[in-house]
């Protein structure tokens, strides 16, 4: 069975795990009513469903070519891209001031994912327009915003994100691309940028650059980078294209996966420089662009729930149709490999975490929204700051589960996994990009423990701690004999988190080394425990459906029940090796040292 | 810094985790000697450093290549196969009668780990060779033997392990290519094998193939089966090559990777059909292939330690060199990556698991020589019992632990690691395979709980436990400061085993499925406590060189301990899992069902 888009779930997951409707009541969605979300939605996945999923085998094989300093998509892409751009996709949660649609954060999560499960190389493009929307948006001049918002939106021209260098990845402090005060209030660029997705395509007639780089005598480190913009060709003031701008593409990567998204080496400069706008205040430019890393964040998260999904679904096709051995359920010849038991638990494991992270990524997009319109000032605060804690749980957890569950879905497809031609192998090998980019996981690690669970004195995870208990507590009081043990489960689980949050808000100052080094472990643990709640969420939802007759949801709480039983039990296992802080660690050098 | 065969840590597993010195000293070695191990052990590091290792990166680009029927290996495999049998490597294990060295399969473990660990794709072919000496050795008729043996042991020719066809993978019942008999003794083949590794090549004159066929009348299933020895090139009595045998190469496979491996499309019987000779009784086949089966299974699992190992060093090497952020030592520029904490348990994760698993398969090894050569039949016995216990954990488990280990090595790498050139994506993808052929893993999961727990009525799986008590009484008694909570740690794990394991023995009969749908985490609940155990020896050993004034090796102590206390730690929370037993999969069909 080819892939279709996971719509039914995506909008039960709006609605049962993130309250859509719920805000929508509140009158904090607009006009919005669930019947346009579901039509919305459902639009989405029938576009990328007989649009863009089939580019996704052809596009791996034949892969973005470069020559001279172009570079050609695989057939299909402009095209689909184009009708995909023309539809309006491109400006779902851009301002209708600009020709966006100005739906929820949450609703553009849905599409996100949408988009990124029919071909995580092709969503890629428009990810990263958002991106330099979203930081345009909140930091350019007005002449900015009048001359390239509306074309960025509409999707008549793509946009790009430099930051990194070969010197300064993790680490901005080391950017050296330079920008020079042209005197007319425009500036020059000089440097060269590496790993830029898009940076050079085929597909539209602009592309537009944002570029992290240092003015003259401004200060070492990030607090000296500014943000400028420079399109690749010049804009007129009529909005027409003028001449080249000096900037090109130096090369592509080749990559392990996600061939048919070009990973540019973009030069700016070789000549009189790259005529570059700035973004917002000189030397203010990490700032600026903080507001498209963190959209980018949950965007990433949900390219992991996506391509997870994608995954899962080939290898439920497969398990339904490869006819091996002898399953649970007996029979005379061979038995369908989802009989078996071990195929069963993969099935699921992969089925019940790319949810769990769904969820997350949802609870995410929904503080984003109530960070915006909530009525309270306090609410908006609590809302931004809940955002805050999840955008790194949705960021890694979520594209750490998307690894887990390609190889996963590898596996099910036994030998034929192995082979390119089945397609399996080509999801893992795009999805591992996901807990890079965007800062690499560790990194959203540190982020959490450092910046995120100080939040508010401690009280944004507090709280979210709390809304797991009161899930396991729901569970328990109104829970059907379906969710077995999932209420006790989950309560452990919430324990293990409550006793390693207390332990990583002491040590933040007492012992930093420590929170280091169970910052991987304990957003794992976060992950996994507010996953739970959301499959219990949905869980108890699709139960009361079925009070009101409507059983067909009812799988949600078997779904749930394995979750708890099966994958939540890592829980205290993880608060324990988090426990033991760093002393393991300490002597790494002794430990690593070559043995020869 | 290049890759480097880990000569000192594998010696030290053979002496300090399988305790060969103690072998040798009760002369089951025959007159080997450790300076003689350590002679050969560094001697197959030097070859494998210096003449393997550096064919890996090119043989993955070029691959290998096919063309009208015939495999074109890529540049210098063939020179560097060629020497390697010169220098006796193909026969460490084989018998003296025919050429080979004669060594114990431990030594042949740390062998087949140094040349996997230089390149998985060219140690493919040996392996498979070595498997196909074992089932002939074990079943050929003398004239067979005397025929074949001699250049297969000293590589002149090589072996392969012809089992799949597209119908029959994991179940082998559904195999069709049928044998005729000619009347002469001999016989005649007819079908089509799949995934046949190095089923044509062009480093040999001649390729012996084992066959799993069914003769006419036989029953149906694996009762049917029957294994012949088909030569490409047919041998005249004298060992000199006669005519072209009616079997073809038909094509190879696109795969993620071992690109340098023709994994090929056999077909047998064109014409008159393909001449071969029985190996053992007729519908005995399946018998005389699990021989061969049992060692490749070993031999697998240790493929998985030599790629973690391989990556481990090469994130290593990055993590030393990469400059971003400030580590835990502070200072004034950019630090070292490996001063980030969370890089440390990225390698040190790495290196735990890799040496865990490395001391299962020394373990596994060991038992093989004691189950051939222990003194009295009842050690024999025992040591039999306790390969056949470990031999799927050596396979699952070490396979398991090397695709996390190389996809954290690709992470250690953050951006770089997803760019082909680096090298860390095609550990990755090479790896990937382990995993899935000689039985996918979940398949051995089901043999560990199945058919491996019951033996000798529960008693090998209860002293295999009662061995891992040892070693944490040990270390609580005589261990050092160094090893923190490894003892508590590894006594817990213990438990967890031990608890899960009478659950098993339990369910072997009464709930099967129950037993089934836990095999695969009490398969990796088993690994991570062995693999413990194993560490902690490792730990005892150096401390006890320590006090006789060599404190080199006093790191083994701390990642015993790092182990323990990070890794181990999740064995009770596997052990829940299993205990949830087959409930949360019962429903499966409600859960899985698709909702669009």
């Amino acid at each position: 069975m080819p892939y279709r888009s996971p719509v039914g779930d995506i909008l039960f997951s709006l609605n049962a795990v993130a309250d859509l409707p719920g805000m929508i009541r509140q009158g904090l969605a607009g006009d919005l009513d669930w019947d346009a979300v579901s039509a919305i939605v459902a639009e989405a996945g029938r576009f990328a469903t007989e649009e863009i999923a089939p580019l996704n085998r052809p596009g791996d094989l034949a892969g973005a070519r470069y020559e001279n300093g172009l570079v050609t998509m695989p057939a299909g892409f402009a095209d689909v891209y184009r009708g995909w751009a023309e539809a309006g996709w491109n400006g779902v949660s851009a301002p209708v001031e600009f020709g966006g649609m100005g739906l929820p954060h949450l609703v553009n999560v849905a599409c996100t994912e949408i988009w990124n499960g029919a071909s995580m190389a092709f969503a890629l493009c428009p990810l990263l327009t958002e991106g330099a929307v979203h930081a345009l948006q909140a930091s350019g001049s007005r002449e900015l915003l009048d001359r390239y918002l509306a074309p960025m939106i509409s999707g008549r021209w793509t946009g790009t994100m430099n930051l990194t260098e070969p010197q300064a990845g993790s680490d901005l402090n080391a950017v050296r691309t330079r920008a020079e005060r042209a005197g007319d209030g425009s500036y020059r660029l000089f440097g060269q940028k590496i790993f830029i997705t898009y940076g050079e395509h085929d597909m539209v007639e602009n592309i537009v650059h944002l570029v992290l780089a240092r003015l003259p005598g401004a200060p070492a480190g990030t607090r000296g980078l500014t943000l400028f913009l420079t399109p690749k060709f010049l804009v007129n003031s009529d909005g027409s294209l003028g001449e080249r701008n000096d900037l090109r593409c130096a090369g592509i990567e080749h990559k392990l996966g996600i061939h048919a998204s070009p990973t540019c080496v973009m030069v700016y400069g070789d000549a009189e420089g790259a005529k570059a706008w700035r973004v917002g205040e000189e030397n203010r430019g990490l700032a600026a662009m903080f507001v498209m890393m963190n959209a980018a964040r949950l965007a990433v998260g949900t390219q992991g729930v996506a391509i997870g999904e994608r995954a899962y679904q080939q290898a439920l096709s497969y398990a339904r149709e490869r006819r091996q051995g002898r399953g649970m359920n007996g029979g005379d010849g061979m038995s369908p490999i989802i009989e078996h038991a071990d195929v069963q638990r993969m099935l699921m494991t992969m089925k019940a975490n790319v949810q769990a992270a769904r969820g997350i990524c949802c609870l995410t997009g929904v503080s984003l929204d109530l960070a915006d319109h909530a009525h309270a000032a306090g609410e908006r605060t609590a809302a931004a700051n809940r955002a805050a804690l999840l955008t790194p749980i949705a960021k890694a957890f979520s594209t750490d589960i998307g690894d887990e569950a390609t190889s996963i879905g590898v596996q099910v497809h036994g030998g034929m996994g192995f082979i390119e031609e089945t397609g399996a192998a080509q999801h893992m090998r795009d999805s591992r990009i996901a807990a890079i980019y965007e800062g690499a996981n560790g990194i959203h690690g540190i982020d959490l423990v450092s910046r995120k669970l100080p939040l508010a004195n401690g009280e944004t995870v507090r709280d979210e701690i709390a809304g797991i208990r009161r899930v396991a507590s729901d569970v328990a009081g109104r829970g059907g004999a379906g969710f077995g043990a999932t209420a006790e489960r989950l309560a452990e689980a919430s324990d293990a988190l409550d006793e390693s949050t207390r332990l990583m808000l002491d040590w933040a100052a007492a012992d930093p080394y420590s929170a280091l080094a169970g910052a991987s472990p304990y957003l794992r643990l976060f992950g996994l425990t507010l996953g739970g709640a959301c499959l219990a969420k949905a869980g108890l939802a699709a139960e009361a459906l079925a009070e009101g007759g409507d059983r067909g949801e009812l799988g949600r709480v078997g779904l749930a029940r394995f979750f708890a039983e099966k994958l939540a039990v890592a829980a205290p296992g993880l608060a324990r090796a988090i426990a033991s802080g760093c002393a393991p660690l300490q002597s790494y050098e002794t430990i690593l040292k070559d043995s020869a």
